[in-house]
């Protein structure tokens, strides 16, 4: 293999292509990334087996081959290059040398022979959305999902498609959110769910305007092909909670409040609550929600402008869970809705019906 | 103790004071911060008792009175509190109530009759240096000094003073940096080592333009007093090492070269080097400088264009103590000075006399 490409190009193709490398990998060749030389492109790609991305980049290719190198020294290395044309060229299919300049960098590397097969990608139903807006829902549902790996289901994000419909739903047993979407690609009905951390990667490799992701499904597996990207994740097995059971039907406490008010006050609550365990207890009245939290650091007061609907009541949070609710949110004012002290709060927009979250409440006394 | 302050002197008071205080500390009061409120300014102090910081924000005092409140809550909490007045009031001299708009903190402290005595700053011999002067001073000697405690005189600066003269020199045995000012306010003779970690922070909080800072000397401590704040610190005791032997006379080989060029150059290979000893290998040409470096990663080998006098050579040296010093030189053209391949090699910039910097190379074979 022996290219000349560009350090930008090098940069957006080796910074894109270690997102699929885990740092925990047991096999050495996994944290590397395999490098592919033809039709004047320079493929990339890497994959922890539950996972790969694989992107191209515009490269002279002078010779076609292909080599393996490790993701973490070839990312410090091009970050550090000089503003040049970069050649990379093969010396017996185990190192690679880098020449910039007068100067070179030779790094030792993998046969791409030894490389695991990337999961081919065999999709069918698929479906597409624009890239800013997907990376908007994943946003709003991320946060939700369990880092718990004993419990597989709650690490992943249940994808329910339905005649027209998308919807999107995260849970680790404290929280949940739920997002919609109307697709009008989307045809028949199927379930999935799909591991947490692609989808934090993928989310990192979105977001230019106009553009459109394209998303189709095979066995057991999803593609997400952006323009000049894809991301394939195996499914995650198992059973997803029945979400809909735990959402309450109608409330009778409803508070209108404006996000950033409540957000700044349960961020100055959590300073202190995390001595403690994180419990806030909200009061609320018919104009304001009063904070409360003490601790062996000393205690706080807070006052929150609030429009209340419904019964006055008290009700004890984790702290951090409604911070990352309201974080997630993406809108100025939200409707906190209430049913009692032992049920779960649900958060809403003010404008809009598409998305909730939910968060249940903490027992005290 | 009752005051109202803007949220802006707040943050910049704890800011500053907190500098004064050690995270490990064996004293639980000498974690806080001592607030005084008297003659329409809230004076804050901080001390590990090696070093302390004191300055003074505008305050509308409503009562006179002081407390010790944790640094640590009080920097967070200070920070998340909205762009209202700020009220502070004590309650039995143990706790502080801080109120905002219709919300309230109380944080626990401690009496402040029980925070130790503020070393008294007790002065002579003063000079002044413009801030940001002694801040770049501070910048080019810094990072010479010592971690290790086991040897304290390498963890201090030495400062020598002689009619006129002020000459700043750290050393940590394996690199070297010396500064020397014209000072007029100088007068007598006297030779002291400040403490690295006061200097440091010293550096974090002064810089302002057009302000200078007071410098005067008592018995075994130094005082920097500046527009709102002032750095005691005890001197460190013992026998500065005589560095003027270290520092060779004349040179066999001198170089110029691009302070830019040489440092991405060693930062390259510091990225391979780090695997091993971060030892690099320069071979001088009369155009060029090899750098040269293999571990089990890669090898490189950059050129580096360089202007040269006197006789071609081979030399190593540790990757990171070039890359401290190029960093710190504050020069776009060096000269590198050297003797043979076992003695220090002298970094000095090319416009000016009054700053040098010394690194010891690595005996390789």
């Amino acid at each position: 293999m022996k290219i000349i490409c560009t350090r930008q190009n090098l940069i957006q193709g080796v910074t894109t292509a270690q997102r699929g490398v885990s740092p925990k990998n047991p096999l050495p060749i996994l944290s590397g990334i395999l490098l592919s030389a033809k039709d004047n492109q320079l493929e990339l790609k890497a994959t922890d087996l539950e996972m790969g991305i694989q992107c191209t980049v515009p490269a002279n290719i002078q010779e076609e081959g292909s080599i393996v190198l490790p993701a973490k020294y070839l990312v410090e290395i091009v970050r550090r290059l000089p503003d040049t044309p970069i050649q990379i060229e093969t010396e017996q299919g185990i190192n690679a040398v880098i020449r910039y300049g007068q100067s070179e960098i030779t790094i030792n590397g993998f046969e791409s022979e030894e490389f695991p097969a990337f999961p081919a990608p065999q999709g069918n139903d698929t479906f597409s959305l624009p890239e800013e807006e997907l990376k908007e829902i994943l946003r709003q549902i991320l946060f939700a999902t369990s880092n718990d790996e004993n419990r597989p289901v709650f690490t992943g994000v249940l994808m329910e498609m339905s005649e027209g419909d998308l919807r999107l739903i995260a849970t680790d047993t404290h929280r949940l959110a739920l997002r919609e979407e109307k697709v009008a690609d989307i045809a028949g009905e199927k379930n999935i769910i799909i591991p947490g951390k692609a989808l934090n990667e993928l989310s990192r490799v979105i977001g230019a305007p106009d553009r459109k992701v394209d998303i189709s499904l095979g066995d057991n597996q999803i593609i997400f092909s952006m323009e000049d990207t894809r991301l394939v994740s195996r499914l995650i097995e198992g059973q997803f909670p029945n979400y809909r059971q735990v959402i309450p039907q109608g409330h009778k406490t409803r508070l209108r409040i404006k996000t950033k008010d409540l957000l700044e006050s349960l961020e100055r609550a959590s300073l202190l609550a995390r001595v403690g365990t994180q419990i806030v207890r909200l009061s609320l009245e018919t104009d304001k929600m009063i904070i409360f939290a003490n601790t062996e650091v000393g205690r706080i007061h807070e006052e929150v402008p609030i429009y209340l609907e419904g019964e006055a009541m008290q009700i004890s949070f984790n702290a951090v869970y409604l911070i990352d609710a309201l974080r997630a949110i993406g809108s100025d004012n939200i409707y906190l809705d209430l049913t009692g002290p032992l049920s779960p709060g649900v958060l809403r927009p003010v404008d809009g019906d598409q998305y909730l979250s939910l968060v249940l409440p903490v027992r005290t006394s």
